[in-house]
């Protein structure tokens, strides 16, 4: 017994405690890397999946509110991070300034400003007044610093929000329902935003607040619409702005402020505020808030001899990835139960791939949670949420990708999940019709679907649908597999296939054979595009797999594809590969059509559908290849500048792909293993919540040594270019010798099918 | 044009005010009627169609909240009327009563009960507090006496609502999401009560309060779940249930209270008190709301030598009809617009037939602003609702009924609607499957009776949905052909022949031929149903044109008919009665048919699919043995007492079904005309919207004098059995001559029909 404690001990201080550093982590996180250019970051304070998201907003377009040079309009509490189309969120906006209440708009042009993980500053230009902010998870925290104690003046507006637009119900603009504020106290102020549509044309959802100040409020002015009422201490909600200039006393020139946010009630808010901030202490709240990311970043440690660039782009990576969804538990306003509930999966299509995995790395009981809240919202709202945001799905873009998720969480062994209720919830994505808005969640074209075994081109988006569903399809299989339900399996087994039905056999484009092609209900291919509604006007375009665009008079998510060419979603087959390869002409045929791939720039790093295609190249024995394609790829679109980022991040997607590629791995999510290709770490080590270590150790890696020679797992030869995640759970030491030169490791024993067709 | 003026003016006395009589209408309602047994009515004082309704309730289980003879629980604020199935609301609970502040549980029993509009009082039996109520549209007024001004206690219960059930997620049931409450100030306390579920499954709903006390609070507890907080003068949102007991000071035995509701935020609660109830006059409240009745009552003057009982149930059915739907306008949580707001259509499938065309006989300007509101759902929530409640569409029963409201308005010229936006929505209904749930909203089975021309039995309801969707496309046609868009009513006015299409030729049941009977997919016609999904067995029943059960494991509403039997639905085609007839075998076996559905009590007075039935007698030319149907029918059916209405009231639909009938006249909505049958009034007078009044009257009318010998329009001869909406519209006067034999008036000239086929 004895000995037995002590060998343990010994293996756990070789495995872990050695390399073990004491230096933390978190300060290499550079919350701007992505925040200008196409990432859209969120770039203010935020715990890990935290509710509260505080940050400049820079006028109503923006959509992480912040944008570098302009007038900054005040500070809302809730963001969203890395998202395209319409803005969500930028409720509760605060600004401090000096002078008289007599002004709604106190916006200003800013200096110094400093950002850091949980941690903003600024400079108003205008009134000199130092804004900070940190944050809890439901509570935001300020500290002002004014030029001086005598003119303290603030601004609290209950009616901005982000993506406002002056047409009512234009598509993905937020749009206002109503407002309230009150002066409860000489230090405290509540109300609420009550906002609809944005990004997911959600319905509305309201944001409660409590405000409370150390100073006390000596002269107030509130306004309902446009016009100001000096003295009057509130304003209730007729479905018009509303917000207030509060006059601060005391004898300090500094100010904090604890702004309480709900989903419930501004009372709840105010209790959120009592458990969380009970002091007034703003570095007691930022180290909180610190060892919070700290305790996460710590659970993947890399060689603490890397370049300040490297620890910046791994550790940014992971923050980037668990911003989101939000941990909204306690905060339902929908329904009450014993479940976690999570909101702002935005959306799964964009983090299926990458963050959902890189979670269940870290911490696979934070998965548990997420998975658990899919299912919760299945149960209470019919249908599983592709995206959803502000307590409603209300989007999908192409598959129903929370498919993807439960299978994954599935084959990784994560426990504390009904899993019946699972394959209950994908079942009903696959058979039953969303109908209405068939955008809003499940599977839009269904019934086309199943009847023809292909999304016809009459239904929007018909390319990526039957590709995504295919492998939804595939995903639950799997699952039904697993459970034992045979015939369920065998369905959905055979539909995994149904992508071939979109495959063009003959179609050759720039050398490569074989696309992913429009059809028509009648099963007719479509070389020029049929698109309007005109009876009379017969309007065409024609197709090829480069198209991008839709026409003039179609919305750009409408075409044959969401976001993507044929190029590229003709090689987003996670599930067939081999058959892929087989029907492209087989292996060199293949490579060819991965070279033309990425050298005539058909590749966009910045868009989900192609995140597996680097790593296509192991399925024809050569990952080396795929480790080559890798680092030019990271070499030329990722960088810790603030357009670090190459595409939007949405909510951490590319950063979790880069933060993967680090560290030498690559998942197939819904499927249980990893590709391996050629750290850019020379170590990587996982303390797992099983409490196994598992360590990744690339020797002899440089700038030259960027191949791998061999491998070993364990001390033992491992000639294959993939892991399963059961390896890396059971703990261990998985060990490349790098080179300078490409050699045959890993270039005959293939990833594995989960699955059998 | 002197002389012109001093014609009207002639005409306008001669008309109007020589019947014109001082005497007030408002005092014959007696809310008690239909109260108990299957009415279901509210029986607490409401505005037209207000928005809050202060009732009893005797725990938690009616649908009214109110019981006799049980205790009483407490008051809540908000009810719907006579409605069956799940419960819905019963939020804000308040009870006064004596003694220290201990119990949760104030319930008593009660003395001296007392009912009339507008006006509710009881003596509770345990604390002898005399409870007096009335209101105005959005704040309910009490008035309590206690025995002494030293002990008056009072609950405020943020959590209680009707219909509770111990099981989560149980159909139907209302299910508790959160709740709050807050002393403001001794006179003043707010929160809210947030539910979901219900009869329409919907999504949660918030109702906020603030209440007013006349008299300071000096002592209280406040209760979170079981446990009771004393001198805790705050309970926020924790997903449980709140209230308040208080010790109330002052030196007088009487108490006032008023409590503001809304659905926005306490403050608009407040707001609506001080906008309505700027004092704490108890009589100047109940004057305004009886004025308010008054004011419409007055619309349709009925013979002032009626007997108290014909004025009773006459203003009665006017009452009941006006309760529901609720005018919500300005409190709406989920869009702003300047658009009405209307909420708890509880459902258009009970309304649509007699309570919609009788709003519009009372106040066209009324009925364009609930089409309006409907057109305004469709527009934020995607569909137009059939039951909508609690801010949710959320239960369909068979057809997609709004559209024969929207025809309804169109055919009957009123004027502010935008029918082109009225046709877009309908055509919603019938081309865009609801998907997910389908019973929600839309037209459920919608992809199989486009296809088929049917729904098949293999969807529940299969047996009403299509002969609803026949009739509701009937309904599309009319709007269409008014609109001149050709192609849509030629699709429509095909489609609306696909009852036909489960119409069994050769099925003779009880003497009579053909009957709306189920069919498969395949085109089977089934004498046995298959029914349940257990893969071994295949349990069968026999299906008969009186089948009205479902098997043990169905639902009650997923038979082949939504309440009610084939015998009841072959019979309700109100767009081709001649083609039923004719498909009857003739005039003679369809008399046969009727008096064999009449007389073996196949006939349910209480289900609204057998409304229109008794007139059917019109159509063979013997009105005479409609209007005696009709007698035999209210003489059974309808009195004066608590059990006065046949079943559940439907939100007036029983009501205004007899409204109609006492006075001869009776609609077929969507059409233009309304059929003409005997009065059981001597005369009626409309006081029309237009300023132009028309008048009914039955000369000789008496107990024995029960057939209309003859007519005349304006004077002149009028031979048919029907009248269109335009002459009532015109004004002028209708005499009926009666006589004590049946004669051949109205025997040749058949009710039109709109549209050709």
């Amino acid at each position: 017994m004895k000995y037995q404690f002590l060998s343990l001990l010994l293996s756990a201080t070789l495995l872990g405690s050695t390399v073990k550093s004491q230096e933390k982590h978190f300060p290499f996180v550079d919350p701007m890397i992505g925040s200008e250019g196409l990432g859209r970051v969120f770039i203010g304070p935020a715990y890990p999946f935290g509710m509260v998201k505080p940050s400049p907003d820079c006028g109503s377009g923006p959509n992480s509110g912040w944008l570098p040079d302009v007038p900054v309009t005040g500070f809302s509490q809730l963001h969203v991070s890395g998202t395209g189309g319409g803005p969500k969120y930028g409720n509760i906006l605060v600004m401090p300034f000096t002078g008289p209440l007599d002004l709604q708009d106190q916006s200003s042009l800013r200096e110094n400003e400093t950002v850091k993980l949980g941690y903003y500053s600024v400079i108003l230009k205008k009134s000199q007044v130092k804004t900070e902010i940190t944050t809890a998870d439901k509570v935001s925290f300020y500290q002002f610093s004014y030029p001086s104690a005598e003119n303290k003046s603030l601004k609290i507006d209950a009616g901005f929000f982000l993506g406002e637009q002056p047409v009512p119900d234009s598509r993905e603009a937020q749009q206002f329902v109503g407002s309230e504020i009150e002066l409860v106290s000489p230090t405290e102020i509540r109300g609420y935003s009550r906002i609809r549509g944005g990004w997911n044309n959600g319905r509305a959802y309201t944001v409660y607040f409590y405000a409370v100040l150390d100073q006390p409020v000596t002269g107030y002015a509130s306004w309902k619409g446009t016009h100001l009422y000096p003295g009057a201490s509130t304003q209730f909600d007729s479905g018009k702005k509303t917000g207030m200039l509060l006059k601060l006393g005391g004898n300090t020139a500094a100010v904090h402020m604890k702004i309480g946010i709900s989903f419930l009630s501004s009372l709840k808010a105010k209790a959120n505020i009592e458990e969380e901030i009970p002091h007034w202490d703003f570095d007691k709240v930022l180290n909180q808030l610190q060892d919070k990311w700290e305790t996460l970043f710590s659970r993947i440690e890399i060689d603490p001899t890397s370049s300040v660039t490297e620890k910046a782009l791994f550790y940014t990576g992971l923050y980037h990835t668990m911003l989101m969804p939000v941990n909204r538990t306690g905060e339902n306003p929908l329904w009450t139960d014993d479940q976690p509930y999570y909101d702002d999966f935005y959306t799964l299509w964009d983090t299926f791939r990458t963050s959902n995995p890189l979670i269940t790395l870290i911490s696979p009981k934070r998965e548990v949670e997420i998975v658990n809240a899919l299912l919760d919202i299945y149960k209470h709202d019919g249908f599983l949420p592709d995206g959803r945001s502000g307590n409603a799905n209300g989007r999908t873009q192409g598959g129903s990708h929370a498919e993807t998720v439960i299978a994954d969480a599935y084959v990784k062994g994560l426990k504390g999940i009904d899993y019946e209720m699972g394959l209950e919830a994908m079942l009903k994505d696959a058979t039953v019709a969303p109908g209405g808005n068939e955008e809003q969640e499940g599977r839009g074209g269904l019934t086309e679907y199943n009847r023809l075994g292909y999304v016809p081109f009459s239904v929007v988006r018909s390319g990526n649908r039957t590709v995504d569903y295919a492998y939804n399809d595939y995903n639950i299989a799997t699952l039904a597999k697993g459970l034992n339900h045979q015939k369920t399996y065998e369905r959905f087994i055979a539909q995994s296939g149904n992508w071939k039905n979109l495959w063009r056999d003959d179609y050759v484009h720039e050398g490569a054979r074989g696309f992913i092609m429009p059809k028509n209900e009648a099963g007719k291919w479509l070389d020029s595009i049929p698109y309007g509604k005109s009876e009379r006007q017969h309007p065409t375009y024609i197709y090829t797999p480069l198209t991008h665009e839709t026409p003039w008079y179609a919305c750009h998510w409408c075409g044959f594809f969401y976001e993507g060419t044929s190029w590229e979603y003709s090689l987003s087959i996670p599930h067939e590969i081999p058959v892929l390869i087989q029907k492209s002409g087989g292996n060199e045929a293949f490579r060819m059509r991965l070279d033309t791939f990425f050298d005539k720039h058909f590749f966009n790093v910045a868009n989900e559908p192609s995140f597996l295609v680097p790593t296509l190249y192991h399925w024809i024995g050569r990952p080396d290849l795929s480790s080559q394609r890798i680092r030019q790829i990271i070499a030329a679109s990722y960088n810790t500048g603030h357009r670090g980022l190459p595409g939007n991040d949405d909510s951490g997607a590319m950063s979790s792909w880069l933060a993967f590629h680090l560290m030498g791995l690559y998942p197939n999510a819904g499927q249980n293993y990893y590709l391996l290709n050629s750290p850019l770490l020379k170590q990587t080590i996982f303390h797992q919540e099983n409490g196994k270590d598992f360590k990744i150790v690339a020797h002899g890696l440089s700038a030259q040594h960027v191949y791998i020679k061999s491998a070993t797992l364990n001390g033992r030869n491992f000639n294959q270019a993939w892991i399963s995640h059961d390896d890396i759970l059971k703990g261990g030491e998985l060990v490349f010798e790098m080179d300078s030169q490409p050699s045959t490791w890993g270039n005959t024993i293939l990833p594995p099918l989960s699955l059998k067709q």
